[in-house]
């Protein structure tokens, strides 16, 4: 059974290990004073419970929990297995990850280890153990983390015991050595392989040329061996918690069938969101205003997981580690507009990282509420300020986001973009324009994972659905679209679509392979285009859709109209866009990639409908979000310039924060927020 | 004796364990309608015909054989030693390649064995005879290729095995460690070997700082190496082919002396072009138009080593690996325009590569004339229209290339520019600046390879021949190119000649060295130019020469003129170009590199004669390629761009591929490719 | 007792061994001809005296000596560890470095050893002392060179001996692990050590997220070790040396408390200084004109450690590795202008590197005063040229630098930046910004550095001083502030004051921590400056100070006068420069960097006077320098441009080389230098 969090909550990673013990007390007061109500602890914190091998001690964190139990604290306790001890990696070092090149990783950082030592699992298991038997019925406790950001820092597992995993993973999936060399496709480069001794986790070769297919294998390996780890302890914590005390683990890191972990192992997903990412001076994100907006892209992705989560960590400060990551601090505001923007897309539990800035170690710049100087400051104030916010939206928390329609993703073709550069180039493209064009747009989508048990269910809550580049696809995939289109649905795709299998084998089909009877269309010809022709774009009536990057000629079958033609180039006047009725619903098939300036059109084209429209304008530098419950609505209004902005309501609102009648032309101030109960 | 092709001919790469055997024969049948009459394959089988170490089996290749001798396919047969088994990596890891940091290139990629195990050799050894033994007197086939493009990927070789065939090289190469010590200077940084053990293949040093001397006979030794792994395998074919089969090996990468390596081993050269490596998203070539049609610079390399050669590969498609390259498709007409760019310099033989498409594994990307999908295709017409081409050029076969001039390339020097920044940047700089002139003014070289025996026999045919930087020298090449010019020749060199021996030591005498006698010019000061003053230049007469990257300051001694002087700068009015008459010929010292604008004004200062006055006029994007044979001459034209492109002829001409006669203007279709006969 | 140059001498770097023992004779008489009387030799040479381990022979450099003697020339002896033999590395693999990664650096290059080994220190400690036992009493000899630019190539250990010793180091610091684990803040991340035998040099972890505290006690280990290798060196040296020669060692390289070494091991302290670093064609150095000047910046560092040193190495030719750093050939007249740079900062000893560009090995373009064709050339009267105006400066010869203000620096910080990206940002900015900012003012500074036994002494000479960013504070250098401060001096510092202790830790006070009862500022808010907003500013009075990378946001405390707000920013008006009298003196405090822009005005306001009114006007172009002694002054005007220079000097002066007397408008000629005595 899901955890459902009942009301809206304010938390904070806290680590009394950091701090003098006499400064507990005060720390808590001051937080219950502010709004927070629960901690996250303890999950860098092995050697407070085993300082050395066996001995086991566990009085410190009962003190903090106990002063948590007498001043009204609840906490989320964490295991401590991202930070092995000293004498632990020392004695066993073949618990370490190490690179492709066969370094080891060392003490003095985190994530170090590997999920799939015995030796490290043995000792996990144990450490995890005692701690639940300690703490697991103290009644200050309401939830467990387990380990921290999984996936984080590397994702990538080069030690003896991965490579003993990975032989045993590919001998239970393939069965004989057989089955193994055709979904292999060793063949190419005479890669059979003739004994199971011979196989490995995939590792260095000259100009890096490593087999595509053995890849996904190993990517699929990571995310099962990630997933087994906190299975394990799971399983461990379930026997010891309290009831409704809950279960989760933090963050969104490459490599992991996210949706499968919470579904198998946890019971809420949380999302670690730092918006200023986007403004570090050493920043590769892409280029133009407001990018801070762009953590929605993972929040959105969390609410595919999980659509009621938690915020285990929310940004309060300028992050950095004190090696790189050289970013300004948030500027009054952006706290709550940060938070705000959580709590529009689901999050009903936001827990800032963290109380107060450490004064050592390599986060020294991974800045907290409080300063070092631990006064109070204009970050607590908008802390305190925001969990009053929070306690007047009350009515709010578990109602759903209202989308204007769904993007599908699967971790399959995800996970083929690691090496596949060709299908990275249209996978990434897409991915930033389609955020930016819904953005520009306001028309916020959903995503539905097509590789999940529930999918279908899923999609038949949207109109229109986008898989924009289906590269890797199946039957049962194939059929589940078709049944969605059948049943009234519209699906727009784009280029490169259908021309692999799930292992990444090509198929000898014409393209889009098992989508032809979707789209009624041939690809008979394709091309990335290239930097030595003008831009290339298509026309569909009056509307030039540029179509950068890659395209696929479209050649339209029996039955399919052709909406737009591609302009000068060799395949001038050839179908760009075309549609296909089937059933009740459409097919579009798009020969190109979406871009913040075609997809608005495209969208249009799949008859995507404005989601606010008789509700309120905004300019696009203010987020909108709409949710709902029992028939009521609210909407979210977040303005991310440093300016105000002007919003205009087209139906008599309340504020939910001071109660407010609110209609017509609205300003909100720089960074303001604003989320309005509609009539 | 040389293999001569007699015919032009039509191949494709194919790969039948790629496919399934049910596909064999009617692959066979289209190949040969559309005009394909060769097929190289198994050159990455081993495991086909050695499964398991020891066992054999040849059944599968003769399956196929007996096919193609019944259909009236040819065949080149390629030996399997540039991918290993699995079996024969895991059990034997002594054959693998590392990196310099000693990391092993594993199973997974291709070309990760090293040349040098013992073991290696001797399983190399006996799989080739195997094959040869099992295959050599087959009726289809017709050549065999020695493994796949040696050096391609990595050049560089560290394992345990190279060191030990390093040292061996080193002490049958000088004898005594004296002799060793002395010409590697190792006097510098005490670097002084007492013991042969000592000596090692060049590996990490703070700073990369390793010594040169060592770096030079390491690329010479790495050739060796090569060479002697191509001449293993050559020694068995020849014991077991038929008469009149050739031997050969396909590409051209560096660390090798070709030009030795198919005089003493191969019986004709064939290499792989793929011009549009110069469109590849992530490409690095020289910025401008028409990129592609550098291609000819290693064609015109290939044609130094063999005036007659084959393509082995001859670009099909897009060309890609699935984690880099990412290209896009040929224009319709650019599949036949490089084709014939390739007959224009020498080839007899075009075997495009490949067939179709491969499925699965690093190539998929790597395009061939048919899709995944295996239909007929624009790509496939072109090579059928290319095929009936060439049977109408049927009387050019064999016909010699003409050029305007020469210019002088060597190993040594080559070599030296690896480790050598100084050397390179000038190296480079005149590579680029020479090809780019040369081909805007429709002055088609040779390359000729002094280092090579035949070298003096070569030169007499050009008037005039270009060694743009002989940095290294000695006085047989001394002597050589001063025959050459009291013989009546002209010899035009640039800067930095003749300061170092054929170690790479530099020589205590007046610049340019042994090469003094023949310049009348003596270097008293020298410089690279900076970023920090104007552009450098000289004056000839009333041209601007610019001389940038390096200024060698002549002093011309006596009998010797001055033909330029540099500007502004501190040496402003000092000989830039000096002028020597030596016998009958003359000597032209350049103080600079050679550039795409300086080198018309310095050729034809040489007197080096525009080929094509009387004949035709074509802009620059159009390449003229003139052949000769038994008195007839032809004329090629090559049109590079997307757009039409107008040329003149001079004088009556005969289209081969329409018997019409043409003079006066014509127009070039976009891409389009024309070869006349001249009266 | 400190070795006192008493006489401007002119030197050079000579190889016997790179030549033939017939040229040493001649080289010699060519060196005395043309003022050079001092040969630094014999530093790469441990082969020559030990060719096989433990036969030591020492008649090749007496040889040498004797001639030395013979002619007149001294000699500086250089111990040889530089470069162990490869007999030694092959036998002993555990004297060598390694990468991080764990690969050793091999034979090859230079400084592939490691300072830690007891097997090298044993074969270093017995060469050294056989050779000075054979050469110590030798009359030509002057002085004694240990090793070659020790931390030059890497500065980083990563031997299983580094690991040994930097264990002992921190056991010996530290003495408890409880003390090591709360100084290193292990809590963090759970590294707390429970066993000596965990600790290691710091090694590779994800992410490269190593800890900081870590990292600077592995820094300051370095430094000792390099130390102590050197002291074991020179306490050798000491025993045999006649009276009154010297020890040195030569370079300014990273990692090395160098005051400190200087103080411990050495008489005299010697610099090599390649200006032209600053034009290679790999150049990375700010962008600007005049780039050679900023050799200055070492050349102060220089000063600091020993107001009269040596130049070990002056550039007297192109400088280049063939691997990398193509640089152009210093111009006419400014071998002379760089050597007159090292003599105004202070250099009584200036010694060419090298006689003759050696033919052999990694150093061919390091470029000597003669060319590898050995002839007199322009660059050899340069340096005839240069002894001879040294000769016209005898009476300058021991004159004191004369600075307007001081900067202060110490290793702490300096270290704390090498993994710090948020303090190096501020560090390097600052740094730049006052190099530009005095040299275009001619407000030529010293630097102090505050770590030293003499700080406190030092300061008093300075009416000002700048601590740029004096990040990690103690209570001592807080103390010593204050007492300068009340004694009457000004101290102005910027951003990121005192917000940690000497371990690198945060400390838990409002910032700028220790510094805040001197500055009467308190920072309660502090930013980078972000790329997304309008440039950051202040101003005070009328000016516009430019406040890039980072603000500190100060309230005024009581007492203390705003004299500068910011900007258009979320904290515009509030106070970015603040002033606060202290006893006799002021503190002022500056929010932001120091740069070529804002330097001006914040130096004035801290009472920097110009210290060149009323004696020369000269653009930024020429770097003026005063010396005084005796009442005496002198002022050197240096010319760093191609183009003549103005200069005004507005009192009577002399010029000493030809002793003319000069007033007024003066035209110094391109790269011209001119030294006059001021009546």
């Amino acid at each position: 059974m899901a955890h459902q969090w009942n009301r809206y909550t304010v938390g904070v990673c806290y680590y009394p290990e950091h701090w003098p013990e006499e400064m507990w007390q005060e720390d808590l007061r001051r937080m219950l004073a502010n709004g927070i109500t629960v901690v996250r602890i303890a999950e860098f914190a092995w050697s407070l419970c085993e300082p050395r091998e066996g001995e086991f001690t566990f009085d410190y964190f009962r003190r903090f929990l106990d002063l948590c139990g007498h001043c009204g604290m609840k906490v989320i306790f964490g295991t401590p297995t991202a930070t092995p001890p000293a004498w632990l990696t020392h004695k066993y070092p073949e618990v370490l990850n190490s690179t492709m090149e066969g370094t080891l990783y060392r003490h003095g950082g985190r994530r170090h280890y590997n999920y799939n030592s015995p030796t490290y699992r043995r000792l996990c298991s144990r450490i995890v153990e005692k701690i639940a038997e300690a703490y697991g019925q103290h009644p200050a406790i309401v939830g467990w983390q387990i380990d921290n950001e999984l996936n984080c820092e590397t994702d990538e597992f080069y030690s003896q015991a991965d490579g003993e995993a990975f032989r045993q993973y590919l001998r239970k999936k393939f069965g004989t050595l057989e089955n193994l060399n055709r979904a292999l496709g060793t063949t190419f480069w005479n890669q059979t392989y003739t004994d199971w001794a011979e196989l490995d986790v995939p590792r260095l070769t000259p100009g890096t040329g490593r087999n595509p297919h053995m890849m996904v294998e190993y990517i699929r390996f990571v995310s099962e061996s990630a997933i087994s780890f906190c299975e394990m302890q799971a399983a461990i914590l379930r026997r010891y918690r309290k009831p409704g005390d809950f279960i989760t683990t933090n963050g969104l890191f490459a490599s992991i069938d996210n949706h499968r972990m919470t579904r198998e192992a946890l019971d809420v997903y949380t999302h670690d969101t730092y918006p200023n990412f986007a403004y570090g001076l050493d920043n590769v994100s892409p280029e133009g205003d407001l990018r801070d907006r762009w953590a929605a892209l993972k929040l959105i992705q969390t609410r595919s997981i999980c659509p009621h989560f938690g915020i285990m960590e929310q940004q309060s400060g300028a992050n950095g580690w004190v090696n790189r990551l050289e970013a300004p601090a948030p500027r009054p505001g952006q706290m709550i507009l940060w938070g705000m923007q959580s709590v529009a897309h689901g999050a009903d539990y936001v827990s800032f990282f963290r109380w107060r800035t450490c004064t050592m170690g390599t986060e020294i710049y991974w800045h907290g509420i409080l300063d070092y100087d631990s006064r109070d400051n204009r970050k607590l104030a908008e802390v305190k300020r925001f969990a009053g916010m929070l306690e007047k939206l009350a009515p709010v928390c578990g109602a759903d986001y209202t989308a204007a329609f769904a993007i599908l993703e699967d971790y399959d073709n995800e996970w083929d973009t690691r090496l596949d550069a060709w299908h990275r180039r249209v996978y990434q493209a897409s991915k930033d324009g389609l955020f930016e064009a819904t953005a520009r747009e306001h028309l916020p989508y959903d995503l539905v994972y097509i590789d999940q048990p529930d999918a279908a269910e899923k999609l038949q809550r949207y109109p229109v659905v986008v898989y924009p580049h289906p590269v890797m696809m199946d039957q049962r995939r194939a059929d589940l679209l078709r049944a969605y289109v059948e049943n009234g649905g519209t699906l727009l795709i784009g280029c490169r679509s259908g021309y692999k299998d799930l292992t990444g084998q090509c198929v000898m089909l014409p393209q889009p392979g098992l989508l032809q009877p979707l789209t009624a269309t041939d690809v008979r010809d394709f091309t990335f285009t290239t930097f030595a022709e003008p831009e290339s774009f298509a026309t569909m009536g009056e509307t030039r859709l540029e179509s950068p990057v890659f395209n696929d000629i479209l050649t339209p079958l029996e039955g399919a109209q052709v909406l737009a033609t591609y302009g000068e180039s060799y395949y001038k006047g050839q179908a760009a866009l075309v549609e296909n009725r089937l059933g009740k619903g459409r097919v579009l098939h798009w020969g190109s990639v979406f871009t913040a300036k075609n997809a608005p059109a495209l969208l249009a084209a799949a008859g995507v409908k404005p989601l606010f429209a008789g509700i309120a304008d905004a300019p696009w530098s203010v987020e909108l979000a709409l949710r709902e419950k029992d028939g009521k609505r609210w909407l979210f209004l977040l303005n991310y310039l440093a300016a105000e902005a002007d919003v205009t309501l087209h139906a008599p609102a309340r504020s939910m924060e001071t109660g407010e009648a609110l209609s017509g032309r609205i300003t909100l101030p720089p960074y303001g927020t604003l989320v309005v109960e509609l009539d």
